[in-house]
């Protein structure tokens, strides 16, 4: 049972803008990312779920606190916890650091739903699938609290 | 002074993702795009600033709530609402609904903060530009209730 | 019959890169926006097509050369024509000047091929439906002439 | 000297688009990362050149013939080489694979020069900076031919 995951990229040159830094939007491309690495490193895919009749994990919200730039070329650490596991959904928090670095530049958090059916013809809220029920735990409170306030 | 803004567009075919709807990352997107037309229907560019010695208007964070898909050439009609104007910062929200229709498919929020300085260097807060605060005023207290209220 | 289409769109912020100019891989979607934008003047999608048992209108291959860059918030005027028309294909050309201006900053090329079946299953060629081939016509060689000298 | 490189990454979530598969304007985004992963694994990264007064490597032009898609999750294996070596521009080409296939996929080009100023304010091709002079070569001729014949 897993309730975090650590995953580096790096930051590639149209992930910048005029501005010189990562976008403020690709934050929720990596996110996403981590989250899919997750799955793969618990031996099964997000897509996996379509051919049980599934329409994947659609996104319930998501959300983004940033406090320093990345700049192209840097080693994007992004470490995901397990925040909430419910029946039919689950709540990711992420924390972005600079390879190496203590520093958390950027905070996310994103809440996803399992569901049935497709996006086009109707979809509804139904169980976790097992292999995520059996291998996805919740976050210990006192981890999730040492994460509260390393951010603050 | 203007509090709040419309605008719409297209969704494009490379917006949407294998499952067949606009990728929730492109939001992040969108709501930016919007809040650039609203500077620009006020007579000015948010890039206009860094001529005058500022970074323009970092993003502090960024949130949305997902309540109903997009598809591709779907005409998405994006309503800007000035919700909070401070000294050195504008909290924008942002509902996205299909042109046309009364229901909220997606509800943001963005948090700016005037800078000077630049991103790779170093920035800090500073009051927003007169061209800002001359333009921009915060919506009054009922709009904005009868927009919370009109995506519960 | 067509063989020829405008479209104008603004450069967006995200769309630029840390070298302050828009990047290179953008003016691939711009010309398939543009592309698709002509299918709707034409009254039809490029994605209804899927209805009919296709899968819609795969690239073969994509080309564009780099003259003159466009920056944020430039008005950019797309020029589509229709380059060769062939039973199962269609190669277009794409003509990049900021709105206003004569001189074309990019010149592109995108060849498409119709087909049954579907990518994840496997593809054949097939004839382009009738409500292309009866909406669309190849550009008089008089006016493809003009136009290679045009970018020369 | 090396006139070849060979980088793998894997085909994210947001790559792909409503029709399953890569979309066909990503492939440039890959051919420019494995560019960049290129001048890493030189010792060097396309961006250093700014301190020296030089705007980068600029894009001429750029070229992608399709013939297999890509589809979520694949592994995909992208082999660089230096089809062209000339005082002020280099030509890449390159293949793209599924990792652990013969097949290629996708075949690319793309052509940059070395210049000197700013985008925004004008550029003047000037040779190639020593770092890359001395670490890169054009590949043999046979290379190339095999290269050439392995698409058809």
């Amino acid at each position: 049972m897993a309730f975090e995951f650590t995953w580096v990229r790096r930051v590639e040159f149209t992930e910048t803008d005029m501005a010189g830094i990562v976008h403020f939007s690709m934050f929720f491309q990596y996110m996403e990312q981590c989250e899919h690495a997750f799955y793969r490193s618990l031996g099964y895919s997000v897509v996996n779920r379509a051919e049980e009749g599934n329409a994947g994990l659609p996104r319930i919200s998501a959300h983004m606190d940033y406090k320093k730039p990345f700049h192209f070329e840097d080693e994007m650490e992004i470490q995901l916890f397990v925040k909430e596991k419910r029946t039919r959904s689950l709540v990711y928090l992420f924390l972005f650091r600079k390879a190496g670095e203590e520093t958390i530049r950027a905070r996310g958090q994103l809440a996803v739903v399992s569901v049935a059916g497709h996006p086009a013809t109707g979809m509804r809220a139904v169980a976790l699938p097992e292999h995520m029920t059996e291998t996805i735990e919740q976050a210990p409170t006192e981890t999730l609290a040492a994460f509260e306030d390393s951010t603050n």
